[in-house]
C-alpha cells in the first residue's frame, strides 16, 4: 500500500470491483449496501442478531386497519388465478407451500398475512390478473427480489402476493447502442453478468444485487454504488412496460434515447413502489464497462476540508470519478473494535476521512490522475495523508473501512439509522446536531456503560448528498428515541434535505412524507394514485 | 491537420469549443444546431432564403377553428393584468408596441394574431396571471425564448402571450454540489457563462443558446450537443417550480441528488412543451467544466462501419467521447459545393464520414486516447483515412464539414427535412428506403435539372441514435411531398423509431403523434392533459 505522498503506482487492481463484496449470503449484502437497516420506532430488536426478530404483523399497527372495501379471497378467485397462470404458478397458504418468504421482507422486520402468492410468466398474465382484482377489489402486492429495506414489498395484512420472479428473460441487448431490455424478474447480478460478457456495465450497482429484480430497482429507483457516475435511473432508463391497476398495458420499451413526443409517462412509474402499475419490462441505457479501478483513502482536518477536496477531485478527477464517501472519526474508531485485526489505512488519526474511487479505460492514464490529483492535495495541506490501494486485496480491504460501519455501529448491542439527503453544506451538521442533543441529555458516554448510546457517527456518499447517521447505542430506549424523534426529521426538514434518500417511502416511511414534501406535492401525487389506481389494489397502507 | 496515420497530436486547442460556431446571429444558430429546420407540409418558400417567408397564420389551417369557449380578451381583463404586472409588464398591440416578435416563430414559418403579451417579475405573478386566466377561461401561451422549431411557443388564434423572459435571475449556485438554480427566463448562454466562471458546464448546448431560457429547455426537453456526454434532462433536472394552471405553485426546487419521497412530479413537465403548467425555476446538475478538446474526422466503406467504429470509440474512448456524429458521401457533396473554398478534411473519397469529439479534464491523456483509437480502427481497416485537428481553426473547420449540412442541403433551392430517432441498426435504412422510392418515381436525378430532387442525404448524431434526412430540391413540388409523406412517417414507425427525436410536437407535429405513440399512450396523455388543464387553456391546439 502507498503512504503519504504520491508515488508511483501499480496496475494489479483486477477489473471488477463486484468482488469486493465480502461473499456470504446476508452479510455480504450487509457490506456491500454500507447502509442495510432503517431506524422504526416500532422495532426494538437488536437488527443485526442472528436470532428471529420481532415482526412487524398487523398487531404491531392497531391504528392501521385492514380496509374493509377489500373483497377477502376465496375458492373461485384461486380458481380464476390457477386458470391463468396455471397450477405451478399459484402458491397458496393452505397448500403444502410455506408462504414466509413472501410474506416476510429479507431482515425480518415487517410481516404479513397473504394467503396466496400468484407467479405469472407474462406480462398478459400480469394484465388478467390485475384486469381481476381491480374489478373484485382483491387487494394486491407486487413483489421483485424482496430486498427492500423500508417494508414496501411484503404485504400488510391479506394482499395477494404478485411476484415477479418467473418474468425473467432478457428480451434483447443491442451490441452498439448499448440499449438492454428485459422482463422486471431479471436478478440486477444476472443482467450486469450478461453486460459484462458483452463490455457493458449496469448502470446501477447494490449490495443486494444478487436477489433484487432490475423491474424492482427501477420501481424504487434505487441510487446504489454508481449513482455518482452514471446518474439516476431517471435518465438512464429509455421505456417501461407496466401493467396499470385496470389490466391495460403501458408499452414504452421501443423508447429510444431521444422521443420528444408526449409526456414521458414511464418517468411517472420509476419511484412509484409498485402503487400505481407494476413494471413488466425495463429499457435501459448500459454504458462501456470500465477497464480500471483505483481506491485511496485520505485523512483530513474538518468537513470543511472534505468538501474542498470533493470539489478538487471534480476538477481533477472528473470524468474518471465514480465514488467519493466520508467518514468520520467515531465512525472510524466504530469500525477499529469490530476490524481488530485489520491495520488501519493510515497510521495517524484525523477527524475525517475520505475514499476516492475512480473507474476509466486506461489504467495508466488514471494513475496518473490520481497522482496529481494527491500531490496536489497533500502539498497545499488539504489533505494530511492517505493511501492507494496497489492491489485487489488492498482494495477490498480500504472499502471495508467504509463498508463495515454498519455492522460496527451496531456490534455494541443496537443501531438508529438515518438514510437522509441534505445540501452538501449541511450534511455534516446533522451529526453534530444529534450529537449534541444526546450529549445535552445526558444519554451518551462511550466510556460510561449506564449510557444508553455510545456515539452518534456519520458517514456517507458526499458525491449523492447523502448522508448516513447512526447512533450506535448499547441498548433500545424510549429516551433516546424520544431524543432523536421528530427531532431528526424537523432537522432535515428544516434544511430542505429528504428523510429517504434512496430507500424509499414503503410502510415505514409513509407517514413522515410531510417532512419532505409540501402539501401542495401530496395532494398531486394523491391525485395520481387516484387517478391510475382509483380502487387502490395496488400496495395499500404504503408509500402516501 | 495531421493525415492518414495516428501521430504526435499538438496540444494547442483551446478550452471552450462554444467558439467553433460561426457568429452571426442566424446563421449562428443554424450552424450551431445543425437541424434549425422542420419539413412541413404546408410550407413551401424556400427555408433559407432571406427574403420573408409565407407565414402560417390561421388562415393556412382552415380545418383548425378557435375554440369558441375561450374568452376573448377584454379591457376589464387588461386592467387586472396591469394591476398584477404593472404597466411595464403588458404590451398591448392596440399601444405603441408591436408585438410581432411574440406572434412569430424566429424562422417565421408560424404567426399567431395575439394581443396581449405579459412579462411577469415573479411567479407569485405567474399565478395570479394564470388563475385569472383559468377562471375566466382565458387561452394562454407560456414563451421562452421563443427559439422552438415545431411552432410550439406562439399563439395559433388570439392567446395571451405570457413571456418569461423577466424572470431572468440566478437564484444560487453551490460551489460544491454543482447544483445550479435559477429563474425559468436564464438565457441558456448567459447561465453557461456564468457556470464557466466557477469551472461548471451547462449540461446541455445547443446552437440557440444566445437565446433560448433554461426554462424553455426543460419544457421541450431539449437534445442538443452534450447528449451523449451527460445524458437528457430528465436526469439532470433535480428540481423545478411549475405554475399550474389553477394557479398552484408545485415547487421541487430543493430537490437533492437523491430523493425517494413519492412520484417524481417533477418530470411530467420536462417535455410538455408548456401544455399543463408554466415552468418558473429550474434546478439543475451541472458537471466541471472540460479542460481539453480533440477532433477527428474519419473516412469509412459502410453504415456497417460506421456502428463498428461508434462500438470500439465507447470502449477505447469511453469516458471522453462526446460527440459521435456521422455524414454520407452525398451530404458531403452537397456541403462541398456549398464550401466552394474550405480545403476538403480528406483527400479521397469514401462512403461515410464519421466526426468523433472528445472531451476531458487531461489533453494528454484524451490525445494518447484518441491516438491509440486510430491506431487501432486504422490498422485494423476499419477506418480507411482520417485528421485530427491541430488548434481550434481545424477543430471548427472539421465541425464545418458537419455543421454546415443544412445550409448546404437547401443551397439547390429547397429542402424537405425529417429529425427522427430509429434504432442504431435501422438508422441509414430510411436515407436508403427514401432514395429507393424517389428514384422509383423518377423524381431524382442531381444532374438533370428538370427533375425537382436533386439529392436524398443522410446524417446524424450516432450517440443518440437521432438521423437527419434532408431531401435536396429544386423547387417545392406535390411529388416529392407525396413520395415522401406518409412514407417517412409509416416507415420510422414500422422501425419502432420516433417522429420526433429532440424537437418535441409543438404546432407540426401534433397530428403525427400516432406513428410514435400507440392509442394507451395518447389516452394517458391526454388524461394527464385534462387532469392539470381542465379547461385546456394552456397552449391550445397543439401538442396532443
Amino acid at each position: 500500500m502507498w503512504r503519504g505522498s504520491a508515488r508511483v503506482l501499480q496496475k494489479n487492481i483486477r477489473r471488477n470491483l463486484v468482488s469486493r463484496a465480502v461473499k456470504g449470503g446476508l452479510t455480504a449484502l450487509l457490506l456491500k449496501t454500507g447502509q442495510p437497516f432503517q431506524y422504526n420506532v416500532l422495532l426494538t430488536g437488536a437488527a443485526y442478531s442472528t436470532k428471529i426478530q420481532p415482526k412487524l404483523t398487523a398487531e404491531s399497527y392497531p391504528s392501521i386497519l385492514r380496509n374493509p372495501n377489500y373483497k377477502q379471497l376465496a375458492a373461485d378467485d384461486v380458481s380464476f388465478f390457477k386458470n391463468v397462470v396455471g397450477e405451478t404458478g399459484v402458491l397458496e397458504a393452505s397448500g403444502s407451500e410455506d408462504l414466509a418468504l413472501f410474506n416476510e421482507d429479507w431482515m425480518r422486520k415487517y410481516k404479513g398475512q397473504s394467503k396466496l402468492v400468484l407467479r405469472p410468466k407474462t406480462t398478459q398474465q400480469v394484465a388478467k390478473i390485475l384486469r381481476y382484482c381491480n374489478e373484485k377489489k382483491l387487494a394486491v402486492v407486487p413483489q421483485g427480489g424482496n430486498t427492500g429495506l423500508v417494508g414496501g414489498s411484503v404485504p400488510v395484512f391479506d394482499e395477494i402476493v404478485l411476484s415477479l420472479t418467473q418474468l425473467n428473460k432478457v428480451r434483447s441487448f443491442d451490441e452498439v447502442s448499448g440499449i438492454l431490455k428485459c422482463d422486471a424478474g431479471v436478478i440486477l447480478e444476472n443482467a450486469d453478468n450478461f453486460l459484462a460478457d458483452h463490455g457493458y456495465i449496469f448502470p446501477l450497482d447494490l449490495g443486494a444485487k444478487g436477489s433484487c429484480h432490475v423491474g424492482g430497482v427501477v420501481a424504487t429507483n434505487a441510487g446504489g454504488l454508481r449513482l455518482l457516475r452514471y446518474g439516476s435511473l431517471h435518465g438512464t432508463v429509455l421505456g417501461l412496460e407496466v401493467v396499470l391497476p385496470n389490466g391495460e398495458v403501458l408499452n414504452t420499451m421501443n423508447a429510444l434515447r431521444k422521443d420528444n413526443t408526449g409526456y414521458d409517462l414511464k418517468q411517472l412509474f420509476i419511484g412509484s413502489e409498485g402503487t400505481i402499475g407494476v413494471i413488466t419490462g425495463v429499457s435501459i441505457l448500459t454504458p462501456p464497462r470500465p477497464k480500471a479501478f483505483n481506491v485511496s483513502f485520505l485523512g483530513v482536518e474538518s468537513y470543511e476540508a472534505v468538501q474542498e477536496v470533493f470539489v478538487q477531485a471534480k476538477q481533477e478527477l472528473s470524468e474518471i470519478l465514480s465514488a467519493f464517501e466520508f467518514m468520520d472519526s467515531k465512525s472510524q474508531e466504530l469500525t477499529k473494535l469490530h476490524l481488530k485485526d485489520v491495520a488501519e489505512p493510515l497510521t495517524e488519526k484525523y477527524p475525517f476521512y475520505i475514499l476516492i474511487e475512480t473507474s476509466g479505460s486506461n489504467k495508466e492514464h488514471d494513475d496518473a490522475k490520481l497522482e496529481a490529483f494527491l500531490e496536489k492535495t497533500m502539498e497545499s495541506g488539504l489533505v494530511l495523508d492517505g493511501v492507494v490501494a496497489q492491489d485487489e486485496t488492498e482494495l477490498r480491504n480500504l472499502w471495508q473501512w467504509r463498508e463495515m460501519i454498519p455492522e460496527s455501529s451496531q456490534a455494541g448491542g443496537g443501531v438508529y439509522k438515518y438514510d437522509v439527503s441534505l445540501p452538501l453544506k449541511d450534511l455534516y451538521s446533522l451529526v453534530e446536531a444529534a450529537n449534541d442533543k444526546l450529549s445535552e441529555k445526558g444519554l451518551m458516554d462511550p466510556e460510561d456503560a449506564t449510557k444508553p448510546v455510545i456515539s452518534a457517527v456519520g458517514y456517507g456518499h458526499v458525491g449523492d448528498g447523502n448522508l448516513h447517521l447512526n447512533v450506535a447505542v448499547r441498548e433500545y430506549s424510549k429516551d433516546v428515541e424520544k431524543a432523536l424523534e421528530p427531532f431528526v426529521y424537523e432537522f432535515v426538514s428544516s434544511k430542505n434535505g429528504s428523510i429517504s434518500a434512496e430507500h424509499g417511502l414503503g410502510f415505514q416511511k409513509k407517514n413522515y412524507i410531510g417532512y419532505s414534501k409540501s402539501d401542495q406535492e401530496i395532494k398531486m401525487m394523491k391525485n395520481l394514485k387516484d387517478n391510475y389506481d382509483p380502487h387502490h389494489i395496488l400496495n395499500p397502507y404504503k408509500f402516501l
